[in-house]
């Protein structure tokens, strides 16, 4: 089985519907990656692009997208409503499956050196990749923008770890950078009463004594009468999603409530639905393998 | 995201590695398919043969084996402890993902047809592909092995449903055709009662009124000190895992034991796994698609 990686690239650019097509087919062209999903917004002026693969493939997808966007983007007339400090803004990697963050720390590490080198774009590790502390948050990696980064890059708190210590010209500068999935999860609840999503989304979320790794919200669903406590799930190996579910039943038996039922938005790695099964049944001395479809998840000639 | 399709092909040889790896080998070199597992026993003097990929690949590795097979392995002079009627004995393809039952008896019919016309091998279809309801059991099929069907084939209800109207010389007749994939799952009990162990057992099986599509019987487990519902599940789609597993937690709360945990020995089809997650995390409208590794399972050049 192959290790999987993904990408969710930050290109800035939202309006020129050519040449945002131009900077995906670096990825459509690269072989052996998987374009998921791109959507952009005029407002942003920005485009968020995720593709999959092995790790030699997605680095090869993430560079080759670097270059095309450079030659398309020019920074100095770039507006958007999106904080931004280059032409590809962020560039993530995202152990999958059969992968670990070092893997994917490594491959920040390679494409950040080759976009630093070849492109001569200064480069910022950030998230799992940081080099320093506070750059493990992209807020401050990208402080000051563009525009701020042209004065203050090259002093030491601000010295890119590849490339040169000054700003591209025309494309600025990109954080590299490796973190977890995010999962997006609601359930929604057998009441109208928002208070009730709301205690409940305050009993779970990190921030009010919660569980770790939890962002939750409680919202009204007007056109189903019912309530939800709709979340962003950050480390779901540390804090699973069953462990959510759970400890949501747990609160809504305060008000006799139950749940009506759950939603998954977007995509998720197989292996945190397999967690969820793998609890509930008891199975706990199960293998990915035993999966006959991951056998196909793998590269070329292996067995 | 590509139809899978597995196929588990059982044929007549196992004492001679050597011919044993050149059928094998027919596999290893098909284009497009990926060799799971094999395993042979020399009493049974038999070998079973796992292997996925898409439709077009997994028809023509077993189409190869087929032929390997009969060049290599003569009826005349196999003996053997499992009832056999054929070099190549069984072809069954079973749908894994993104695939169905029609698909997998269409591929049948198709590879039926070619090793009939080409090899001129006579073809029973069995299962769900079979064409008369007698042979959808496989036994049937098989009675006489290949000393009795050398007589009876031809007669109006041993009548191939592709090739030649009697046996071929050396590689007899085979079973081609279309089944569920089988789930060996095992549920282990916090109690060394075995009698507890077996009145479970007859309450979920189907012989005694249980659950459809559940075989069950209980066993001790002498190093554990625990007892255990062993079983095989035929079909997880109409009676899923947690199902069962609920229903054996409900009989066994009648003892007063709990489930120590639950084993799934050897391989299963991602959804009868994702299916449990689906069921305990109240994910009613989840779609294969939202896993991300699920976009590699397709062919090439599909996006």
């Amino acid at each position: 089985m192959g290790k999987i990686i993904e990408s969710v690239i930050n290109f800035s650019e939202g309006r020129d519907t050519d040449k945002i097509e131009q900077v995906i087919n670096e990825i459509r062209n690269t072989e052996g990656v998987k374009l998921l999903d791109y959507s952009y917004d005029a407002d942003h002026n920005r485009c968020v692009v995720t593709f999959i693969g092995e790790p030699g493939p997605v680095g090869e997808g993430a560079y080759r997208l670097t270059a095309k966007a450079m030659e398309l983007i020019d920074m100095e007339k770039h507006q958007g409503g999106h904080p931004r400090m280059g032409a590809t803004d962020v560039i993530p990697f995202v152990p999958i499956f059969n992968t670990t963050m070092e893997d994917c720390i490594e491959l920040a590490k390679e494409v950040g050196e080759k976009i630093g080198s070849q492109l001569e774009i200064p480069v910022f590790l950030y998230g799992n990749a940081a080099s320093r502390p506070e750059n493990a948050n992209l807020a401050n990696v990208r402080r000051g923008e563009f525009e701020g980064l042209k004065e203050k890059i090259g002093t030491p708190e601000k010295k890119p770890d590849f490339g040169p210590n000054k700003i591209h010209p025309s494309a600025g500068a990109v954080a590299v950078g490796a973190r977890k999935p995010l999962v997006a999860y609601n359930v929604n609840l057998h009441t109208a009463d928002l208070k009730i999503a709301k205690n409940i989304a305050d009993a779970v979320r990190e921030k009010k004594g919660g569980l770790k790794n939890v962002k939750a919200i409680g919202l009204k669903l007007e056109d189903r009468n019912q309530v939800q406590v709709s979340m962003n799930l950050v480390d779901c190996e540390a804090t699973p999603i069953h462990r959510v579910m759970e400890l949501i039943k747990a609160e809504a038996d305060r008000y006799g409530v139950t749940i009506a039922e759950s939603e998954l938005i977007g995509l998720s790695p197989q292996k945190y639905l397999i967690e969820a099964a793998c609890h509930y049944l008891q199975l706990n001395d199960f293998d990915p393998g035993q999966i006959i479809e991951n056998h196909l998840l793998t590269g070329e000639g292996e067995e």
